[in-house]
């Protein structure tokens, strides 16, 4: 039996603030500070050279995709390696071998974050981006649809996709994870999905430039080593050759750093051994009673579905994130949609809701 | 006047070790421990979050970007950040709008973080990849030869490219400046290159996943950006427009994460206090010395120019690094070149460097 109060005191930031914005960041637990005061002691005081030392970080990094990859319901052999959901996104959408009208599918609640790596697509290979409302976004895939590119969990105010339609039309899937990895429960196998693009900094509270990205293994083929280095290639002795290195992890992208690795695996440990059902249900949970809540008080509070965010309409959110701020609640607001967002994690308590619902209010 | 052994007393490693290997990693300064420490105190106790949060990341990269560019003797609008030198080669090959048979000209001496880029164009643009030995690289640039793409200062011995006869070519030159930059003196202005890709992890001892990429502001529109993200748009909310922010900043890779920048930062503090120019004469003073007393005691040094690798022969340079590892010396081994490489710096002293000689000629 976990306890609430216990779990969330493993995050120092909620001793001063209604920390409301892992949609954003997440909170560090102290265990990611206690890792990255040993690491750059270590890093300072021992070196960081010779064959002993790069088995380490070789070790680490095959421990943080293991790590992601037991989230996700896979192996961490179907795991790459990223610094953020936006290089998922490159990876795939540079890997494929797009061509001139080639159709990319997407919705009209996606961050820039995923548009940015289409719109260059749509420049570059002159591939057609059609874009249609999120939950009408099932019923729009054609056959012709090269590419179908969403969210997981709309960043707007917390709607889930219906993967399950998007993935019985049979069409490449790739999904923008950033709000569900950590967040919400997955399995990128039940879900059937091809590509599963996550941040390593939002729920899973890792360091900035952290993520990885899942590829069903028959789709491995489909992607040209997009931006190759050292641990892309099967046999680094012949480079030019561009033999790429076994399985998903020839996609890594960047270094595998030892501070990112033991930060990241320090903060998902502090998830793994509360339970991740039980870090997502009391998650859901505290969301749900905020809408609820929220909505009691005459609130409108934006269409969502069974995940860790509540948006909620202002006349000026920019302003209300500003003076919720000022009263010690983090939220932030959605541009262009007049809405205040908070981000509840299983880290939250009901009493700081209760006083955002009441701040909000006012 | 520099005190040489204060200097050195920043380093903590050198207390325990004969670190002569920033060629791979640099030693850490004990700045650099401290501005992680504080850092993760900040984000753990502070939250990662709010306007004034974000600004402050952006301010960080900014100050980053004119840290790099003033050792590159550039403007900091001329930098994106990138982490690794490896990135930044990608960032120029993936950019440039390379067709089936233009040819990049490339020399013996190059890195696979280098070479596995130009595998890539090899295969996915059929772009044709004609390799020359280092020194004659210059005589063999022809009139179309799309790119030239090379080392600064070799990885293998340390020679150092004629680069004014290159630029003299009048053909586009990415330069691989890993074991360039922080070590030698360079002035990109006065080189005339077009493409100068960094490490930040090597001789300027910053943290992995650390670097930067000059691009002469001319040749800016010649590259599409090709990993884009929420920075590299003018215009974040219509990023299927995919009109590029002003400057060589919408180049920059990965997110500008607050850790990096205060390490970097911090190390780069170290060496500019002591002023670059004694920092790249004690270095290049130390590793001429120990070439010298290599070659007096009949070991044979491989060719090198004034830089800061010095590498020898050895019959077996793998027992000889594990050796000389057991007694307390950090060096590696060139593969499949026979050698071993010691990378002296500012921070090395003359002691170590005789006791190394010693050593090696056991």
């Amino acid at each position: 039996m976990i306890d609430p109060m216990a779990f969330r005191a493993q995050f120092p930031v909620l001793d001063r603030l209604a920390y409301l914005n892992a949609g954003t960041e997440g909170p560090l637990p102290a265990a990611a500070v206690h890792a990255v005061r040993e690491r750059i002691d270590l890093e300072a005081g021992q070196g960081r050279c010779g064959r002993p030392y790069f088995d380490s970080l070789v070790e680490l990094a095959g421990k943080l995709r293991a790590g992601y990859g037991s989230i996700l319901g896979c192996d961490p052999s179907e795991i790459a390696l990223t610094g953020s959901t936006t290089d998922g996104v490159n990876t795939v959408i540079s890997g494929l071998d797009l061509k001139p009208g080639d159709e990319i599918l997407t919705s009209d609640e996606e961050h820039p974050g995923l548009l940015a790596p289409l719109g260059r697509a749509r420049l570059r290979n002159r591939v057609s981006i059609r874009v249609v409302p999120f939950v009408e976004l099932p019923g729009e895939v054609k056959s012709s649809t090269r590419l179908v590119a969403c969210s997981h969990v709309s960043w707007v105010g917390g709607k889930v996709m219906d993967v399950a339609a998007l993935v019985a039309t049979g069409r490449p899937v790739l999904l923008d994870a950033a709000q569900a990895i950590g967040a919400i429960s997955v399995d990128v196998h039940s879900l059937g999905v091809d590509f599963y693009a996550a941040s390593g900094q939002k729920w899973l509270c890792g360091p900035e430039g952290s993520g990885c990205l899942y590829v069903r293994p028959e789709r491995l083929s489909d992607l040209v080593v997009p931006w190759p280095g050292y641990g892309s290639l099967a046999d680094p002795h012949n480079p030019l050759e561009f033999e790429p290195a076994e399985g998903v992890s020839r996609l890594d992208h960047g270094f595998p750093g030892g501070m990112r690795s033991v930060w990241a695996l320090a903060s998902l440990g502090v998830f793994s051994e509360a339970g991740w059902d039980w870090v997502h249900e009391r998650a859901a949970t505290l969301a749900e009673m905020l809408a609820r809540r929220l909505g009691e008080r005459g609130i409108e509070v934006a269409p969502r579905d069974r995940s860790t965010l509540v948006s909620w309409k202002s006349p000026d959110a920019e302003a209300d994130v500003a003076r919720l701020a000022s009263e010690g609640f983090v939220v932030r607001s959605i541009p262009d949609a007049g809405l205040v967002r908070a981000s509840p994690g299983a880290w939250s308590s009901e009493e700081e809701l209760e006083a955002l619902v009441r701040a909000a209010v006012t």
